[in-house]
């Protein structure tokens, strides 16, 4: 069965792939499985009926034969689960790829979110010039024992997983700051991350759905 | 095989429970697997031998069978998988256990985990008296979408799972926050899996383990 997931229909990040929906939809790419995408407004994402897919009004939701999932985490396991090609075969290879998952999520992510934020809404505040570089230093101590495990390594721990599928999509979220730039080797890894083809379908897609948003 | 996590010998939290080898002693004892602990100083746990194991210099670890793993969200699903008790048997019941467990350290724990930094770090910065509503309602955003969601269930899908283990977890380190006391359904439902014979045993022993440390 065909699965169906939720998107923005004008994503606030104007295409450039930053929405959780490019997640799943590079998962589902890796491992060719095709997907409807339901696309939501703002609204309709916030709205009762949405909640009942996902109680924080988010995209992406997952919908599979009388499954309905939220969190890309999870998505993005039991798509791994029931596909091959996101996780090894080995039982503690696989269970070491799900830690690279959740430290993208727990341990990575959120001070780079927390930066984005305060980018976003505090740029403007007397004490956002006093606070960026704490928040610099942050995301760089995350990025420097990062960089310092990948070493000369292609991927997070042996062959492409959804491990590094999740590590890259959140470094990816540095965008426009300079962070990454300390560090060559993370650079090139979200590099080949985006060489995928796979990666290329599904961003291909999700700004497709943007520019048609735009034209509309 | 008996696994051994490692925990602080010192908890910064005096005892609370909060560090996070607590969640893993509790899922422990949900399983009824017996467990080593091996105490880290806080130097230990930054030094390059720890690193092989947490690459980012954290406590806890889990080190079983020749397979070493880091991140709770990682060892919490790996003792789920191979114990009964923390996951249901149906897949698909599975899987939304599992999504919890994710919405609780991407979606619910970041929020919580910046206002306490707020508090910790930036108490006695000018600006602290103006962002902390902010960092405030941020946290209270996501506790109202979860107290809609449990309304007046037990748990969050059914039967007490990882899930709410982690959830609850991350819930209680809004501690001397007033913000669950908005939420009285959340606060009955930290008290119910507070009151769970296997937290009381976990809590117990990281507790003994920070009295010995201040009496040694």
């Amino acid at each position: 069965m065909t699965p169906t997931i939720t998107a923005f229909k004008a994503s606030p990040d104007r295409g450039r792939g930053l929405a959780r929906d490019m997640r799943v939809r590079w998962a589902l790419e890796e491992v060719g499985q095709p997907y409807h995408v339901r696309l939501v407004t703002f609204a309709e994402m916030k709205a009762p009926a949405h909640r009942k897919l996902q109680p924080f009004g988010q995209i992406p939701t997952y919908e599979e034969d009388g499954l309905a999932l939220f969190e890309t985490g999870a998505i993005l396991l039991r798509i791994a689960e029931r596909h091959a090609g996101l996780l090894p075969a080995d039982p503690r290879a696989r269970a070491r790829a799900i830690a690279w998952m959740f430290a993208a999520l727990n341990t990575v992510e959120p001070p780079i979110l927390e930066r984005a934020y305060a980018v976003l809404f505090e740029s403007d505040k007397p004490w956002h010039v006093e606070r960026l570089p704490v928040l610099d230093s942050r995301v760089d101590a995350r990025l420097a024992d990062l960089s310092h495990h990948l070493g000369g390594a292609d991927w997070l721990d042996g062959a492409f997983s959804a491990g590094d599928l999740m590590m890259a999509s959140v470094l990816r979220r540095l965008g426009s700051s300079n962070l990454l730039e300390r560090h060559a080797n993370l650079q090139a890894y979200v590099a080949r991350a985006e060489a995928r083809p796979a990666y290329a379908r599904a961003f291909a897609d999700q700004l497709a759905v943007f520019n048609a948003s735009q034209t509309a």
